[in-house]
């Protein structure tokens, strides 16, 4: 096939299983990670072993980042051995993390000032979506460069929308974040008051999802609710770091938040609890915990 | 045909195309309003004139009462003159109004002392739900009550659930006042900043209805937002009023609802900048303002 050559940095537990869909689609690919365990795994699917973001970089004409947090792609990219100092004239770096869409900005201009563009590409969808390869895509950047990208996309997701220039991606997953745990709030505000007023909240949510109430949301975390069901799912830590994204660029720009700034407290507030690695549901344990009622069975 | 006789107190907006729909099934009305006019039509089209609320009950073996909040049901039942005066042993009193549920818990108190029951049937789908009889009713009360005044409640509405006891139909309604109000927000403050941040706030509508951030809201609320549609549709005024329902039921059980009231807050600031009769999807203006910015054209 006349694919072109793909890098990937960071193999965790997003990472790897789409690194993996890549070469299932017949990409060439070099792979880096911090920690040599998943490195070998794909070595053994077929990969070659980049030993520093530079060298996967000089390797590539495409180059994946899929990483926790903005000061991880930072470094990733813009530290000694990054992927900056091997990036090659008409490369790509595509990051896929969850980041800051000023951070996203910052590091699109180092990369066009190497000759090279930057697209944000962040997902949603989770573990199951990145092993499936059904993760919805949200891209920011050059829509040239998103054209070049699509079928590489394609071998990883089905819901892919160019949504505008850089930074673009990551503000829709900002706001994406938002409305998911508002609405979780939503829920779960409604569901704790139901219970403890003595009201059938399997019942509530059944009227609730006949009307203006609907939600996926309403439908998918209220049945978690109600059955108790707080396996990660999508970890409240990680909810709760996506918040501060939202919330900075917020800041940043001058537009206050304050549901956004309650649920995200309310997050912090669980992960004091040692809830952290629940299921972002889970939020409504909070409420229940201080009404002393309990939504489900 | 044996239709029972039914009486209609309060002919608002709601009720006056509810009580209309009544008479088209085919059902023998004696009505009741505090201003004339609506009256005068409603006999026009072939209802009794009910005086007094007492009288209407005198006439009646299901009294409905439509009215705006708690103290008007308390009056029209408990005051001089009011239902309670003239209601008969076996008859049903359906509160279809938006009020407290420890309120309705002592009305219906008070009317199974006199021999009768009570339900508690507030409904959503607005004025044209009224009209074209396809109201979402939430049903309180004893069950076997609920199974006689159903065919009555199916002139007026299409989905109608039976929650539990008595209350429990306004509790549910308080809980999807809730979910509707916060899931508002939740599209304002993510549609805010994306604005802000100069992205296309079409496409991130587009992009999150095809995930977990998916509701009703974000569709039909959203849509609103981008047209710049405020006319109601469902005013700010009554919405800060209902969330004062749920507010004060939250504070009577000991359950902390943070977010919505700060969504509340959020409605009593529109009715202060004048904003009190547009639809409640305004709520995003309060942010845009503060933001300097606007979501839609």
């Amino acid at each position: 096939m006349a694919h072109e050559r793909i890098g990937f940095i960071g193999l965790g537990i997003m990472g790897k299983p789409m690194a993996r869909n890549l070469i299932k689609a017949g990409y060439s690919l070099t792979v880096h990670n911090r920690s040599r365990g998943a490195v070998d795994e794909l070595v053994r699917d077929g990969a070659k072993d980049g030993r520093t973001p530079r060298a996967v970089a000089e390797e590539s004409d495409i180059i994946i980042t899929m990483l926790p947090d903005s000061p991880d792609v930072q470094q990733v990219v813009t530290g000694p051995g990054g992927v900056l100092e091997g990036l090659r004239k008409g490369a790509a770096l595509v990051d896929m993390s969850t980041i800051s869409p000023m951070v996203t900005q910052e590091l699109a201009k180092a990369v066009r000032a190497k000759g090279a563009e930057m697209l944000d590409a962040p997902v949603s969808g989770g573990e199951k979506g990145a092993i499936d390869a059904t993760l919805s895509i949200m891209v920011g950047g050059p829509e040239e460069t998103f054209a070049r990208v699509k079928p590489v996309f394609e071998a990883m997701g089905k819901n892919i929308v160019y949504i505008g220039a850089s930074g673009a991606g990551q503000v829709t997953k900002a706001c994406n974040q938002i409305v998911v745990a508002l609405t979780i709030q939503a829920v779960s505000e409604a569901l704790t008051l139901a219970a403890k007023a003595g009201v059938d909240t399997g019942k509530v949510r059944q009227a609730l999802l006949g009307g203006f109430a609907q939600s996926r949301i309403l439908d998918v975390h209220g049945q978690r609710m109600l059955e108790r069901n707080f396996k990660p799912g999508f970890r409240v830590r990680l909810h709760q770091k996506d918040l501060n994204i939202g919330l900075s660029t917020g800041k940043n720009l001058g537009v206050p938040l304050p549901a956004t700034a309650i649920v995200q407290e309310a997050f912090t507030a669980l992960q004091g609890l040692g809830r952290g690695d629940q299921d972002h549901s889970s939020l409504v344990t909070l409420l229940e915990d201080l009404a002393k009622t309990q939504v489900g069975r």
